[in-house]
């Protein structure tokens, strides 16, 4: 059976983790690993170890960058590693980050953080699954967590 | 047969890899290969599985960033790992991306979405199969999807 | 026995060494391999070296970058190599680096420094040896040094 | 005999694949690969094929960059790219971008990347036949298509 | 008998090499192999070079950026390149940068080029040969070039 890692942070201020574990187990059976680190710039190294001592075969890594320059950057890099990591190990490795400051207020940022997890939750399925339903999608402006932007109109 | 990977991505608004596709298959014979991922930054790792799992000899990365700051660092950070992802395999990869506020419209944003895969979908046959081609445009100001610069006039 | 590595630098403006290897020591039973390098660039190898030369299962790297534009280059090019560390390694390096900015004087400066330095420290015991403890925590806003951000209230 | 690669672009608007290949020519005898290639970001892995797969001893790397933001971008992208397609191969790759916004009007731009081009060819022939002249030159300012600056004058 | 590398560039416009040829000498009996490069850029293939062909147990490497946007960014890709030279290695290459616009004459910028050389290259034989004397300075807001910050005054 399929094997998808959780990786997800304390600094986080909603539980994206346990979102995506709900989304996935209500989308397919699937083994699941959690694996809860500090913060975003931990979440290469344990989405790299979810594949490499865990077995899994695919990574949902969750993060919430704070609204700082500093919060930036560091999202930048973890970002930076995240894709190396899949490099390196020839796995996806879907990077689900919502910024604080995309959400007027904790209300907004939950409802968010919740909608932006499980569609790419549902993305790694897909990537797992399904990938001819992800060609389907091409081309026709999909986003996680607000409205879809749709293909140009022309 | 040469065999052409073509990566895209259901965040773009236009069927970039349709458009490659039908460019790669009216130039030459070759096998094609398609990947859609949900995003940019999923392309490196989608490229190097192309090339190391999926037998092809080059491939064509697609992708139409947004208009937001943090469109243009997930681009960067796509971009770092596709140069990355050649690296790692001795392949090209050609990327095409197309920012969206490079158009005033939805209607330019398809025709220069369309032009620049098209263009460089010619440009991955020239490296495969007619790398003298490519020699001959060397230093004339080639653009893809608007009109070539041109070499400098003295 | 579970065996620490501990790298820091000269460049600080506080011995945030010698508050890790307390906390550490405070909170469980485990070898200490401390290494100090000139400043936060050379914080990446030294971090290397103690997990493949020292044997070490874990590091916590502490920097203090100053406050000019060239120090936060600094840093961002350490937090990379960090990153990249341990990827090629598949151990946690818990960076902790302070900057000299987010202080107002030298005493806030130390108390902030000791803070995080010993509350990173708590996150390295548990990454060793609690990991569940961990996941208790996942998305509940932790920060270290000032108070937590909490989760999002709605 | 020793073998260097010359990797360009169709991108440039002056041919300076062609100005370093007479002036390595001219400085030494030389077997010369060229590697004509459509950007500055495809020059990463076109260096590492004429290193691995066309065994060449050095690469010279010849670029041209537009004068927008997105140009400097991709010029970024590609020079971390070259520096780490030196440190997997062990072999230098003599990076010459000439930036179209460092020159006034396109006659100066000629000048500017001929120029450029032709010092950077012979810094590839010290490299391989006469590292002393190197070394003779060590902190004196040396520059590029431009009058040396000149070791500094106390 | 050690070894160290010395890795330099003709960009500078000061003999950094010779100062800290001068410095390793005067502070210890070790063996030393230069090598000059046109620019910053060059380091880190020199410096991994001087590690893996020469044998070197740690390497200086000594630039002097110039003062434009773009001489910052070079800088910035070096540092991140001798940074992964140094992962790829398991040594020491201690940087030192002096950035042309730190100094406001020529006067200040040899003394303070030199200054740094120095003190850098104290910090390789302590790093070499007694790691005890820089774990005594960890904290210390050491400096190079300029006074130590020295440690926060509480």
């Amino acid at each position: 059976m399929a094997k998808v890692g959780v990786a997800d942070t304390a600094f986080a201020r909603y539980d994206m983790g346990k979102a995506a574990i709900e989304e996935l187990k209500r989308g397919a059976s699937v083994r699941i690993e959690r694996y809860t680190v500090p913060g975003v710039k931990d979440l290469p190294v344990a989405s790299k170890k979810l594949i490499e001592e865990m077995g899994c075969d695919i990574v949902i890594a969750l993060g919430m960058p704070g609204p700082e320059e500093i919060d930036k950057q560091c999202a930048h890099e973890a970002s930076l590693g995240i894709i190396h990591a899949q490099l390196l190990t020839n796995k996806h490795i879907i990077e689900v980050f919502v910024h604080e400051d995309e959400a007027a207020d904790d209300k907004e940022l939950v409802k968010l953080a919740d909608a932006r997890t499980r569609e790419h939750a549902r993305n790694v399925l897909k990537l797992l699954f399904n990938p001819k339903a992800l060609e389907k999608e091409a081309g026709t402006g999909q986003r996680q967590g607000f409205a879809d932007a749709g293909p140009a109109r022309i």
